[in-house]
């Protein structure tokens, strides 16, 4: 996998090879295969414990009641179902999703405020056509989420990362950093968060926080992309109130039932100020003209007929379970690591011993049969070796203990040989006689 | 509606009423509400006869048996269906649209090539996303297809219109356009273009002129985007060969099963030379993540267990009934306009008597209850007035006999108000008083 992205002009082989290269716009040179797209190959493969993905877990659904749901729907709605919506989505799961976000302290939402998308990347790729001209300034946490900042790379944006502790988002370090920025005349577009159980960090921003949080932006006139996906999987608790709560003009809040539902329909949503929400519309109805009806009233049933909000909470023992099992792995085998502890989500983000590196580590991984995402994947700045990202959210209790069991006999080779070689012996991508590195390529 | 795309700095109302102008990103102050999408208020209601929109009518879809496959799909595969899927689109249908496209003389495609969007318009999205830069010069069709223009819009492309008659698009129009262009040294990134049954003229590029264009364009170093919703509904008989076939590495097809089955699931695809293909992938992955699963689960087994080209055919001639019903009305109530012929899809293109202004004529068109579209928003550069676009495809033939009658009606009285008073006479918007104009905003 290539660390830089190909510039217009490079003499690579893209551009002896492309009789288009010439043509592409100048964001296209900005893409390039994300990390964790590149390990799809590998996580397919039976025999490989995967603690790199972040499917959710399907399995508790109520697969038949869902099937005669589906077949009502075509039954009953079907010259609805399967034709063209509106583009800011159907209005009756709009007035359901206000209902949805009041578990997160948003309440009197307005439904002509929400837009409908193609699950809440949909939101999040058309916040950055709307807002980032190449070279503006977008904030994210340290780590984020790859597929951010992979809208945000496609329009050339910079990402400045603020620093992420234990209790989310450090206030000190975003005041500092926007001003930071504006002293040097810079223009900061938004900041982009995922307060709750955080992708890839696990950690949660505190309910202090929050507030803090938001004024910073009110006053700073930064706008902020709250992106909730995980915010009902708290292990034990109800989330705490969303951003949008405490500054409903200055938050733009994306949702998505993909982890508290199923992502199969691609639904997600954003809840903007009007104006914003004007250009959203605008700007969904160039990509995708309107989101799927029939998912959206699948999703409507459901909400409307089933107890989602039980549903949830299965999900939520489910995922602790598995969390409980993963840090309960990683204390008897990895002790030599150290790790957040998720109260809630899909992630723990786990730190290597000095030395090591997680990107050059990865082969040998896959090697021994177990899979994870390398840090590198979630900074825009190269930093993020010395982490690696592990998923509790879809193998079982047992297969997360033997997956962190093997991940514990690759570490510990690794921590020998930089202990008797020194941390730059060991062996880059090629450079060893293990199976080939993850393609970068989409087979 | 406004003329005029709002610019950065533009003292405008936006400007006092949105705390966040000064952030959008100056793309997205080229993003305004289509005619078509301002009329969407309108053609809801039940008492105006509606040839405006382009829904295709569903109402000889199987449906019991259609809510047979999807009980079954979610009973007997839900866990995947209501899951992730890859970037790309699911392998399995991807071989079946190999299929689909033999009907348009494209043989041996590989899917490997095929990358599945939602809905043929995220392709075009993605494909202006990736190859156009402001001021970026596109060719297409005069007149075009709205929502292309509203993508290129979105993206600060020049459209640049080409000639179109009878026989589709002019291939000396077209020679002669490029190389103006050329000489002025303008980047011409790549001809837009729907050879069958085109949105709006209702016009087919001929057998004759196919491999000349194809030519044309891969002399001059210009790539096709070659859209065809409407290919497979020919009243009369099977589609041309595709530009693809002539010039599988100049040209980026892009299909839809909205048309030929349902936009329901919002599934489109395109097929596209490799190293395209490889860049639309990860646009599309940073733009919705995947596409939906349950979708292309539902759409694979239709084509698979269905006879699916029987049913494109029963859609075939009911189309052409709508359509002989149309082009009847209009010789029987409108002998002073003209209009195109069809041979296949959803819409004529009518040009009025001299003089006449359909846009400004829409208000009083849809006080007499019918609506359609004005040739206005077909073109990048305020051509249009002198025609409208008129769709059979939703309502019946009764229907569809009552609304040009209805139209008939206003058009003579809008004549002899011209023949009496000139051109100059006709009121503008705001300066008659019937009912309100749709208003451009999404309620």
């Amino acid at each position: 996998m290539s660390d830089t992205p190909r510039r217009p002009g490079d003499n690579t082989q893209g551009n002896r090879l492309d009789p288009w290269f010439d043509a592409y716009a100048e964001r296209a040179h900005n893409l390039r295969a994300s990390e964790i797209r590149a390990l799809f190959s590998v996580v397919s493969r039976p025999e490989v414990v995967s603690l790199a993905g972040g499917m959710p877990n399907l399995k508790d659904l109520p697969l038949p009641r869902l099937a005669d749901t589906a077949h009502k729907l075509i039954l009953d709605h079907g010259a609805q179902a399967l034709q063209y919506g509106s583009g800011q989505g159907w209005e009756i799961l709009r007035d359901q999703l206000v209902d949805v976000m009041t578990y997160d302290g948003i309440t009197g939402a307005d439904p002509d405020d929400i837009v409908v998308t193609t699950g809440s990347q949909q939101a999040l790729d058309l916040m950055a056509e709307l807002f980032i001209d190449a070279g503006d300034v977008v904030l994210a946490e340290s780590p984020s989420y790859v597929g951010a900042l992979g809208c945000f790379r496609a329009r050339q944006a910079d990402v400045v990362h603020v620093d992420l502790d234990e209790d989310g988002l450090v206030p000190e370090s975003l005041e500092h950093t926007i001003r930071g920025l504006k002293a040097q005349g810079r223009a900061v577009k938004f900041l982009y968060t995922i307060p709750n159980f955080q992708n890839p960090a696990g950690v949660t921003l505190s309910e202090e926080r929050r507030p803090i949080i938001a004024d910073i932006c009110l006053r700073e006139h930064v706008l902020i992309l709250e992106d909730n996906p995980y915010g009902l999987l708290g292990f034990d608790s109800d989330p705490l109130p969303a951003l949008k709560s405490y500054s409903p003009e200055g938050v733009v809040y994306l949702g998505s039932v993909s982890k508290m539902f199923a992502p199969g329909m691609r639904i997600g949503w954003a809840f903007a100020p009007h104006a914003i929400r004007d250009k959203l519309i605008l700007a969904s109805e160039a990509a995708i003209l309107s989101p799927t009806m029939f998912g959206q009233m699948f999703l409507s049933q459901y909400l409307a007929d089933y107890d989602w909000y039980g549903q949830v909470k299965s999900f939520r023992s489910m995922y602790h379970e598995r969390c409980e099992a993963m840090l309960g792995a990683l204390a008897e085998y990895m002790p030599d690591c150290s790790w957040t502890t998720p109260s809630g989500g899909f992630y723990t983000w786990v730190r290597l011993p000095d030395g090591l590196d997680a990107k050059s580590m990865l082969p040998r991984a896959v090697k021994a049969q177990v899979a994870y995402v390398s840090g590198t994947a979630f900074y825009y700045d190269g930093r993020g070796a010395d982490h690696m990202r592990l998923s509790f959210c879809f193998p079982s209790p047992e297969e997360i203990r033997e997956g962190v069991r093997r991940l514990a006999s690759v570490v510990n080779a690794e921590k020998d040989l930089v202990e008797m070689f020194g941390a730059g012996f060991v062996p880059l991508d090629g450079h060893h006689d293990g199976p080939a590195t993850p393609s970068s390529s989409a087979h």
